[in-house]
């Protein structure tokens, strides 16, 4: 049977290797496996989410509300926008997938940052939209500036991964300003915020501040997940925050009941739970430290990061996917970058004795 | 901003109002409300599943296998397919999307039932391609393959919805296959058989075997649920059966997690609680029966239904918003048809204590 012809060259996201994977091919024991590969939050979520997802459990026949309305009411307080500036994604991701088939087209394509998060260029690409990406793998906003000046009619999204996955680095907000307002109100600027929390706990310079973001620029949609601090990888939600001219037009996209009917209790509950969110940001900076000074001592280059994560980048010498393999014979998950056309491995900062493992077999094969 | 105008006239998918709306705007207490909308199943879902999203609870901040080998291995065995004959989707309504995206486009339409499952319009009318309907608002075999032959080569993909939601006939199978035979192997029948528990249940000459089906018509994509005997609105967990070459392709256009880590634990837990199925299958015919003396002895007009809803038709001494608003007044929720252009309310068969209710207000309402 014939399909249509942009579906042709499609590459198919990569996601971390699941955990029930590992012991299925390598025998190692499930308790033995640690994956540090998808940026999940190593602590789990806030046992409130759990409580919750207990006492609602038995409402599974009931379908969702469609409206959203309670979460979409919590999250516009908490970012003091109101709830018509709101659509609720299956994940973030969803709502990027919204944005792109609102707003590209055969003619008017997506810039990016040259390594950025690969789901932009999958969901183009599903409808044969054109990718344009900076030389530049990390966000270099004079390039993107330059780009988008000479391809001003033919670009229809600016991507801005901030802080950026899966490099890690992130822009000051007063540059990230400065760029945006340079750009026409006719191209959509998304500005996707999956890590912002970690960027805001290392720096408030580099905080992004969506009411202010939006109420300034009135093409821009911002993201955020409940995946990464939140602790909600497994549920599915995101949002997007906009002008409610975007938001309604993205609405159009969005297939009814889009996420669960315990995902919404569950990011409901998880939004209450800041302590758990804070605990978890200090945790993963406390032990990033450990992971920098491990890659100074042994002369491995890394990426300064905002996120959860840290980006290791290696000479010649190495090769991440030989690395990458036999830290998974070890039973211990990375996520190798060789597809994303780098020498690196990105690892998640995970809890201190998961990052003892990782650190000890890390050093050992460095010292081969 | 300009956004593709694909999205300039799309209808926005009505679902059923949830309990929480109608507790708020009307002031019925929650425990009063009734909620027959929406075709869930009124027995909840198998104590088993309520059960193993307790235990897997915790593990709401690990991505889902995104292989999602488990499900797919314990629907192969159950339909006597291989795994690689089966994609996920969040709801069987994913899945429609992924096919409406893949085979059709701005020359290839759709065609469907003049009354059908309101998401293929949607899905087709977001992204331009148009719909073909039958005059009859139910499955009419005949005019179906009348339109085809006339307009073979615009016709990309042909939509049955067996049994139909929202009027709830079905077709025999061997009706259907005769039917599929006369279609061109380029293109996708899809075969919805969202409610095929309910009609197997009701009368094995329409029960429609994917494995079968697909065995014969390599140009078939069959479409199943949890969402209705299985009791799993909420969790947002379908699937399509077919040729490991579609299938390939529908993957494609799959974003990766596209349903929950519980989502995945409640459907392996509600596939092998065959009982739980039986049980709400017969209640709902047995319950049907009520319906539909009720209907019988107040001359009102009803489709024979293989559903787990009946849809009452209307002369013009009512009308089906008026008689959807009093009852709504009263804490019942059922769905008017008017949208459809139907003077009808479709009402999803309940436990018998809400039939009690409905009846009872109903004939109330029938007497003025």
């Amino acid at each position: 049977m014939k399909f249509n012809s942009e579906l042709d060259d499609i590459v198919t996201y990569e996601g971390g290797k699941p955990i029930e994977l590992v012991v299925r091919e390598f025998g190692i024991k499930e308790e033995d496996v640690i994956k540090l590969a998808s940026n999940e939050n190593p602590n789990g979520t806030s046992l409130n989410v759990i409580e919750a997802i207990k006492e609602h459990a038995s409402k599974v026949s009931i379908y969702p509300d469609d409206s959203m309305y309670r979460l979409k009411d919590s999250l516009a307080e908490r970012f003091r926008v109101e709830s018509e500036n709101i659509i609720i994604g299956a994940g973030s991701d969803q709502v990027i997938e919204f944005a792109i088939r609102a707003k590209a087209n055969k003619n008017l394509k997506i810039l990016t940052a040259g390594i950025t998060f690969a789901m932009y260029e999958i969901y183009a690409k599903q409808i044969g939209v054109e990718v344009v990406k900076t030389n530049s793998i990390t966000h270099n906003l004079d390039e993107f500036l330059t780009i988008y000046k000479n391809n001003r009619d033919e670009i229809g999204i600016i991507f801005l991964c901030l802080p950026n996955n899966p490099l890690g680095e992130s822009i000051p907000t007063r540059e990230v300003y400065k760029f945006i307002s340079e750009i026409d109100s006719d191209t959509l600027v998304v500005v996707d915020g999956a890590y912002q929390e970690y960027a805001i706990f290392k720096d408030k310079k580099y905080e992004v501040v969506p009411s202010d973001l939006i109420d300034r620029f009135h093409n821009v949609l911002y993201l955020g997940t409940f995946s990464k601090a939140y602790g909600l990888g497994g549920m599915r939600v995101g949002y997007g925050i906009g002008q409610k001219s975007i938001i309604d037009v993205l609405y159009k996209l969005r297939p009814p009941f889009n996420i669960t009917t315990l995902s919404i209790e569950a990011a409901l509950t998880a939004l209450e739970d800041e302590k758990f969110v804070e605990d978890s940001l200090r945790l993963n900076f406390n032990q990033m430290k450990r992971y920098e000074e491990i890659a100074d001592k042994n002369q491995i280059d890394y990426i300064n990061s905002y996120t959860n994560f840290i980006t290791l980048i290696f000479n010649e010498k190495y090769s991440s996917k030989e690395i990458a393999d036999i830290l998974l014979r070890e039973g211990i998950i990375v996520r190798d970058l060789t597809s994303y056309g780098l020498n690196a491995i990105r690892v998640t900062i995970g809890q201190p004795r998961q990052n003892d493992r990782f650190l000890e077999s890390f050093e050992k094969i460095l010292l081969g």
